[in-house]
């Protein structure tokens, strides 16, 4: 399957029958058909549920197969033992796509499920129609109003990220972790035990996808791994994959069994498999969004040479150690722009040397867009970053930072990142994360990605550098 | 000096001179005396100014030496030209301990900045007088109503932590954010270029203090490493002490020249250095905060078999990967013990071995006491870390775990954790976090340490047991 139009019923269909919808809101399918509703779902909907005449005021269906019309989708939340009917009738009305969030399938451990399964898969087969799941939340598609089961809230403007995960808590958690972030996606899938559509087939699809820019996957397991091989090196050629591999310790892949039915496979297997295949290894949601927030504002960046500026010594020796250990530089500026920087800030308590060390910020107001200026000139520094606290004690300089570091990067076309710590962890000081999430909003707004760390945001550079200079190295062995 | 009542004048000074006082709030002597009158300091508090006759409404004295009574400390913020002088004045008025918050010295790399930071050295040697700078934000010592200058806000109360570093930002930042984990200080120093007192000094004071039951310290650069073995080697064998070392690369070592004279050094010596004085490695705020709130809540956790509960398959794959990364083990549970939670569950959508997939968190209110109660009596385990996430689609299911967690802890005796990941990101989610944090500290206040995610959680055991083992063997090796 590699044609995107495959993949409309799936992602974007016309109609949608809910099988097992319920009046119950603390029932899958009462969850699923209300959230469908509110969500203004397009197309047809329709509540399937054969003990009931209504649900939420609207006709219920006894079998998908009464529905007058034609039916896109199925979402299938009835109890396991019904499920391979409840399939079956789903081909017979002609069905072209079957979400199956009932789980108790070969995750279970029981032969029952395990045969259920493969009965549905046998199915799929026959009549062409596609299956994801079981055991799954599910897809977000929000040009289509689709949602996963536990993201009725999820935003409705869509984004260039696409996303794939097994898991479908992990899909739900880090599509509404992103949002403050300024990430929004194309199509998030949680495809749980994977029994027909695999993480091949959504890779492909987000590969060709002309409105996904960048794939971020959580796969616990590969059911074909030379083909996974081929669609990850395709793909990395046309966007970047951001790649999380579950259960690689012998503890992790017992787990990775119970949870998807999946093997999960040896660390070095995988390394090698994302080194030749030009995709980026992560571990963890945190280092999975903040890769998403990099490529969204910096997806060309290639220089090494960067200089971070703050105001506070300790934070410019963590920041050398954190870029020397990604293999960035951070040039010396020249005699003459530590020139410029000495005549800006008061005679000591602060550096002029690459990192610059401005001291403390109440020193800096009047001087802080010249600084920021004469670094942006400088011809060794390719990227600026910016640590700066937001917390009580400066206000004023955070407000004046803030006015001043979009219009600089603006006006040198440099790129900027910013790192803001959390100050603050107590629930007495939600004013200060408050403003601390605003001014991060602020900046991302303006092109200017933010981390929470120096160490994130070097990590995020050096992951971005080191993709380009493998599209590069493709691009130049293509030509030869 | 390893007596620490010869740190008296240094942490609890009975009367503080402040010598260059000031009426300006935005100046370094306005704040300083502010700021230590605001805390009430209960010994004699005086204003030097030679410039003023007054200083808040107080009388402001032209030299140190004309103030009537003792002087056991003065706080020095003139400019650095002066400050020679203003020692000496010092030193001829008995000043007992002098911090210099002024800047300019060494670090500043003129020749003259290291000539005076001589001359404040030889007077302290010849007087006795001991001095904590220059160029720092000096102490936060609460019981004595000391602050660093950016920390007027800082807790009045007293804790268990020392904390030493040579950068004043890093101890203001470190303070504030910790103070909602629930971790308080004996006292926490920032030192500067560390022209008489230094990390071995500090670290002595800390190891003797009754007061200090654990140690953090961040160094740039060291003095004398030999004596900084010997006194690390002798406080390990009291209480932790966690070491982040900055500048191990060459980046970061000449950015610790320019911000406090010092030398960076090799990370291949300093991985000895910390494996044979028992140590603790750290880098970066969050995982020395980590460490603090680990060891107050289990200082002496010793098992390496651990129980991770949550709802969803992704976290426990993840936790298993973890757990096996950081060498702790995740045993089955017995057959009985199995059968216990396969009851108290759903018949699917979850999983009964270890790590604990309990499903949705929906399905599970009435259950989560037996549940927890099962995996807390079960003898294969050591430790139970929970994961849950305070979002708004389970308000009840948090609720309901935080009267159940702190109990099953308190009735079975083991050890319990838990891990809350933030779960949202944007300004217009504040409540959430408001929540998170109070629940935090809900559990934080019954002995259950939280952390963010399990990645922490599971670190932070790894080095309490690594501690515990160590003091085990330096114990076997003297009764032999």
């Amino acid at each position: 399957m590699s044609d995107p139009s495959e993949f409309e019923p799936v992602f974007h269909p016309r109609s949608v029958a809910i099988i097992g919808a319920s009046n119950d809101a603390t029932k899958f399918g009462g969850r699923t058909y209300s959230s469908l509703k509110a969500r203004r779902f397009q197309g047809g909907l329709y509540a399937v549920n054969p003990s009931v005449t209504e649900v939420d005021g609207d006709r219920a269906y006894a079998r998908v197969q009464d529905i007058q019309g034609p039916v896109d989708m199925a979402i299938v939340v009835v109890a396991a033992p019904h499920v391979v009917q409840t399939v079956a009738d789903c081909a017979e009305k002609g069905v072209r796509a079957v979400q199956i969030l009932t789980a108790g399938f070969r995750e279970s451990g029981s032969a029952e499920g395990a045969r259920w399964e493969d009965e549905i898969a046998r199915i799929a087969r026959r009549s062409g129609m596609r299956i994801v799941g079981p055991n799954c939340f599910g897809i977000y598609s929000p040009r289509s109003a689709l949602t996963v089961l536990p993201g009725p809230d999820f935003p409705s403007e869509a984004g260039p990220v696409g996303l794939l995960a097994q898991s479908g808590g992990l899909v739900s958690f880090l599509v509404r972790r992103a949002i403050g972030l300024g990430i929004r996606f194309s199509k998030a899938v949680s495809y749980g035990n994977a029994c027909d559509l695999n993480e091949c087939d959504y890779l492909s699809c987000f590969g060709a996808d002309a409105q996904t820019r960048m794939v971020g996957a959580y796969i616990e397991g590969v059911r074909d791994g030379r083909r996974l091989f081929e669609v990850a090196r395709r793909t990395s050629l046309r966007k970047p994959i951001f790649i999380w591999k579950g259960g690689l310790t012998a503890l992790g892949s017992r787990a990775v069994a119970s949870h998807t039915a999946s093997l999960g496979g040896s660390r070095r297997i995988w390394e090698g498999f994302l080194r030749q295949t030009g995709a980026i290894p992560v571990v963890g949601i945190d280092e999975m969004i903040d890769l998403m927030v990099g490529f969204l504002h910096l997806p060309d960046f290639r220089g090494r040479r960067i200089s971070v500026v703050s105001g506070g010594g300790a934070i410019t020796v963590a920041a050398s150690d954190e870029v020397d250990g990604a293999g960035l530089s951070m040039p010396e500026f020249s005699k003459q722009t530590e020139k410029t920087l000495r005549a800006l800030l008061p005679p000591s308590g602060n550096s002029v040397r690459n990192p610059l060390d401005t001291g403390p910020p109440i020193f800096l107001l009047p001087t802080v867009q010249p600084i920021l200026e004469a670094v942006a000139a400088s011809d060794r520094i390719d990227a600026v970053i910016v640590q700066h606290e937001v917390g009580s004690h400066s206000p004023d300089f955070v407000e004046r930072a803030a006015q001043v570091i979009p219009s600089v990067h603006e006006a040198s076309g440099k790129p900027f990142l910013v790192t803001m710590p959390a100050p603050t962890t107590s629930s007495d000081a939600m004013g200060v994360e408050m403003a601390r999430r605003r001014y991060r909003e602020w900046y991302l707004a303006r092109g200017i990605p933010v981390f929470d760390t120096l160490h994130r945001a070097v990590r995020v550079l050096e992951a971005i550098i080191r993709y380009n200079e493998f599209l590069a190295r493709r691009a130049s062995r293509s030509r030869v």
